[in-house]
Parts: structure tokens; sequence; C-alpha cells
């Protein structure tokens, strides 16, 4: 049900041919109301595609009548006749819907510094506009893909009010497209202030501790629509539990659909003096090269996860830290442990679990190992 | 004739059974005198091998009479017993040349998390002290090989005093075994703070600005020590000029040698509002997988270029920036500029070169490729 699991949705998905190899192309999301609350969050990169450019002043007002999304092409490093295309696309909505181009969103993901083909986007407008329905959601979903091999979907159902979600693309499926294109729908009640506060909340433990392979879109977008249509307001505090939990749910989707990875890897850091000591050990794993390639070859090469944390600028002593892969832990107090022949690398899930012995903060993120495919794929992507 | 080249040295490189595929993996280097003064500076990892501990300890006074070196093991996360297995070796290096062992370094490099089979390093050292000869320079630069296919050498004769050098392993080549170990040697006569001053310079623009996968080693060393046979003291201006010819040359030699990549990367970023953003944004791009993948496959993606930028700190306009491969300038003021299909990566050497039109300062960072054997080396190396 995706987008459309809430009341107040509608949406549409259709092939518009701006990808090479065919298939769904161009989503329209519609927000019927009776509201028209909304919040977004954007890439930190600050080379911006311009969709990015486009609604960032849209989201100003905490007002969407519409979100639109195409794959085939990121629009970005596209210049004034880029920018041009994503303000007609927005304005080719808005005469559709009968709404303020002002109010309608745009995302792209695909490949940097190419024009798309604007009059093809634009019938694609049109012929989704035309398609518009309450249970569109699924195509929705679909025509967001690039190189997924699955469309990702989540809803929370809390007897009343319900968010729904859609997300495609994450690191080693195909980073050329790694852009994280995401749509929250909800019909609960709630103004654009508490939609910003839930999602940006949602967001920090969730999408923004996935890190498949460090590099950074310039299309990222993660964008919320309340209805109100539910006629509920929930409490703040749960809309923020469940608006987490669907973010959660789409992360794990995002991660087990990489099709470039062997592995999926769960870093967790305990122990740590700060969460934000925490998150950066995580991250500093996720992005080592050599622990990533050595987890492909099912090697526990625990060496490289310690030379990982050594260049992060959190609180530890070396010679305290505990490393344990899938349970059996090979490294204590600095020191080999366990043999690192007892660790069966073969399972696709790897749980790391690191123990900083420095305070009592913990934070998790999500990656994968890197492989021969994510090498591939990354190589031929534009060809 | 590397570390042999000046006068007053001597070397040796044995064959002492730490590495499993045999071949030399004991290196000794002896300075003679009349001079005993060094300088060295070491890994920036938090995460130190015991060898490191250790001759942290000797440089502190900047005396020096010995160098010893091993492959086939890194002696890191080993515990007490891998630091007394560092510290009996350079007992044993005392007793063989009459010095004290608090002037003797240790450098090694290897798998980390195992320990070092100690005895077989004794005899390694009983053995390369028996052998040590003024032409020994080359036997040494063998003996610290690890899947390196040359040895990297290289001499400044300045005519009456000299430096000489040798070095090993630097990213993609196997990372697994990425410490860089360098030792340069000089008859020109120089305190120990001279040393340090001219090392320091020269080693932050050469060895600091070559990035082959953004991972740092938990025993890199790179050590000078200086004889003063020649009866020469340079100026120290002239000598550091010296000493950054050979480290640059060394340097080179690392990049080329790196034998999982299929192409050698010159990243130039001009126009930058200062040296540390310019050498920022060339790091950024050396550390992007998916631009280094792209070059791979012979794609000359600028737009993985300009997302890389994107993430740093550094002063630049997103639509100023221009950028050139191979000399064909493929992006102008963040625009598609010359046709992509017009630059031709199948050379082995890519110059990358990037003007972010913020200032005057420059730099140039060293990287290589992403490519299949790479990912092949660090997955299947120790196992």
């Amino acid at each position: 049900m995706s987008v459309t699991a809430a009341l107040g949705f509608e949406a549409a998905g259709v092939a518009a041919g701006l990808r090479k190899s065919g298939g769904p192309d161009v989503a329209l999301v519609v927000n019927r109301g009776p509201l028209t609350s909304a919040a977004a969050v954007f890439t930190s990169n600050r080379a911006k595609a311009n969709p990015i450019l486009w609604s960032e002043q849209v989201i100003r007002d905490g007002v969407v009548g519409a979100i639109v999304l195409n794959s085939g092409g990121a629009n970005c490093f596209t210049g004034a006749q880029g920018f041009q295309t994503v303000h007609a696309t927005a304005e080719s909505v808005a005469a559709e819907l009968g709404v303020s181009s002002g109010d309608v969103l745009v995302c792209s993901t695909g490949l940097i510094g190419e024009q798309l083909d604007r009059d093809a986007l634009l019938a694609g407008v049109a012929a989704a506009a035309a398609s518009l329905n309450a249970d569109g959601g699924v195509d929705a979903a679909n025509a967001i893909l690039t190189t997924d091999t699955v469309a990702k979907l989540s809803v929370a159902d809390r007897g009343g009010w319900k968010i729904g979600g859609m997300a495609k693309g994450a690191g080693m499926l195909a980073p050329a497209l790694a852009t994280m294109l995401v749509v929250l729908t909800t019909d609960a009640d709630l103004a654009s202030h508490e939609l910003d506060a839930a999602l940006r909340q949602a967001v920090a433990s969730t999408f923004n501790r996935l890190d498949s392979d460090g590099c950074t879109s310039t299309n990222d977008q993660v964008t919320l629509l309340a209805s109100g249509a539910s006629g509920i307001g929930p409490d703040v505090e749960d809309f923020t539990a469940a608006l987490t939990e669907v973010c959660a749910d789409l992360a794990r989707q995002l991660m087990a659909d990489a099709e470039g990875a062997s592995h999926e890897i769960t870093i967790t850091v305990r122990g740590a003096a700060s969460e934000s000591d925490a998150e950066e050990v995580g991250r500093s794993i996720a992005r080592s090269n050599l622990f990533k390639a050595a987890v492909f070859g099912n090697d526990p090469n625990w060496g490289r996860v310690l030379a990982a944390i050594g260049t992060t600028s959190a609180q530890f002593d070396p010679y305290r830290v505990d490393v344990s892969m899938n349970g059996i832990r090979v490294c204590h107090a600095g020191e080999p442990d366990a043999p690192r022949e007892n660790v069966n690398l073969s399972p696709r899930h790897l749980a790391l679990d690191i123990d900083l012995a420095a305070g009592s903060s913990s934070a998790t993120i999500l990656t994968n190992d890197l492989t021969h495919a994510y090498v591939h794929e990354n190589s031929a992507y534009s060809s």
C-alpha cells in the first residue's frame, strides 16, 4: 500500500521513456487533504542537484500538495537549463492538479551532468496525473526504482491513523544511483513544525545510519506529507515512534536489496563515552574498504576493525576494546581472544559488536561488504 | 644503492622464515657515524602497533644507531607478549652491534592480531648482523617488501653529500600490508632537530599526499638517519629540497607499483582559497569509491568528482568549478562542457584537474582506481 495506505493520498507510476532500460520512471504522489502540511530533509552534500534547490524553497512554508519523482537522470550540474526543467515539471504538475507550483516538490535520480528529456518528462507527468488513484502506492514505488530489485514499502497502522512509505536505492545496490529518495505519508492531523521535528528525529537514527560506501548523493531527499484525513491528532511522541519504525523498516529493506553486496553488516558500538562517539566509530568501520573487502572474503579480520577505530576522535583505549563477530569474541582488551577460525562468515548477515569500554552510549550503523559486483556496477554504469 | 648510498651506513636483508611465502623478511640498517642523529614520523592512527610504541620512545633523544624492520607480521594488538618481542628484538640488535637497545628503532608489517615467531625473528637479526655491508642497501630494500613487485630505491647526490632511501608498500598494492615503511639515510652533518624539521616538511607534501584507499595503517613509520660521514653540513633549506625530491620519487614509485590498480591518478586541485582546502578536496576525490570505480571502467564520470567535492568544507561555489581529465575540460562552471566521450581513459595515468575558482592555492594528491584486483587481494589476503 505504501504511500497510499494513509487516507487522503493518491499516487501513480508511469513509464515516460527517461530510463534507457525502459520501465516506469515517473512517480506522482498527491495529498488530497484536508491538510497539506509537510516536512522534508535534504542531502548534506554542498553540490546539490536542481530538484533539491527547488524543493528546499517549496518546503519553507510547510505546505505541499504533491511530489513528483523521476528516475533516469539526476538533473544535477545541468545549469540553468536543468533548473528550468524542474520548474516546468512543477508547473505541469500544478496545472494538472489545480495547485500552486510553489507547493510541488520534485525529486530526481540517475546520472549527474546530463540534461533530462524535458518533453518526455512532462508527458510522463500528464500520464501520471491521469492515472492517479487511491491504490497507486505500489505503482509509484516501482517507478522510482533504478537497479533495485524490489520495491521498498512500509506501513505502520496505529488504529485510527497510519503512516505509509516508499523508498529507493542505497549504496552498493548501484551507488551511481545511490540517491536515497523516500516519501512518507500520514493521515494524522499534525502541523508542519510537528512533522519536521518528528522527521528529523526519525531520520537521525535510521536513514542517517545507513552507510554503504561513504559517498553522499547530490539528490537525497526524505519527505513526509500529512493529510489529516483520519481526523486524529496523535501525541507527537507516539507519532515519532511510529515514524521511526517505518523509517527503520525501509532502511533495512534498502540494506537488504544491495545487489552488489554479499553480506549485510550490522555494526553495533557499545560502551562509548557518547552517542556521537559510537556513531563515529561505527561509521569509520563502515567506510573501511579493507574491512569490507575482508568480509567479502569471509575473513574475520578484526585487526582492520581496530585500525579503523584508531582513525577516529572517539574516546577509547585501544587496549580495552572488545570485538565480536556473530557472537564470537575475537579480540578482548586489544589482544587476540577466540581463534578467528571459530567465526563463520558464510551467512549473509554479519553482526559486528564493538565494546569501547569508555562509557554507556551506543549506536548502530548498517552497511555492506565491498565486492566484485560493487566495482563492476560502478565501473559499468554510465557506459 | 638505496640506504647505503650515503657514507657511514651498512645494511643487510635476510630470510628468517616469518613470511609464509618465503623470501627475505628481516632488514637491518646501521649508522656507523661519526654522527648518529635521527628523526622519525609515525602513523596518525591511534591504534598503534607495538614497534611504533617502542620507536616513539627511542626517537625522543634524536639518537639512533640502527633500525631493524620485518615483514611477515605487524605485531599489532598482540599485547604484552608482542611488546616483549619488540624489546627482545632491539636488545638482540644492540648486543650484535654493541650499541644501546634504546638507540634501536623497530618496524614491522603484516597481519594484525597475530604474534610474531620471536625465535625466528631473533635468528634473523643475528643473520642480518653477520651479513652487514656497505653495499647492502638493495638487500635491505628487498627484505621489507610484501606483495610489492619491485624494490623502491632513490638517491639524491648533491656532490659531497647524499641522501638515499628505500620504501615499501602502499594502498592498493595489498592494503592488508598497506603499511608504509620508509628509511632515509644521509651523510650530511645535521643535528636531529634539523633532520626533524626537514623530514616533517618533506613528508607533508609527498607521502602524506599519497592516498590509495583512505585507510591508515597501524604501523606506518618514516625514518631519517644522518651519519655526518661526508663532513659537510649543508644549508637546511637545500637539504630539505633534496630530501623532498627523494621522498617524492619514492612516493611515485609506491603509486606506480600498486598491483591492484589499473590506473594511477594524479589529482591536482587549483584555485583553492587555501592549501588545506586544496588538500581536503583532493583527498575527498581520492577516497570516493564511486569515482575510483568509474575510472577503473574508463568512464570519465565527472559528476562523481563534484559529488565528492560537495562533501568537503572547502570554500567553493559548485557553479564555478571546472573539471578536466587528461586535458579535456568536461565541466565548466558547474555545467557540462566537452562531451565526456572525448576523454580517453585507456592510458594507465589519469591527470584529473580541478579549478575551484576560489583563490590561488593548490595541492596534488596521488591515488589509484578501485578495481576487482583490489577487492580480490584484500579479501584473500589473510586466508
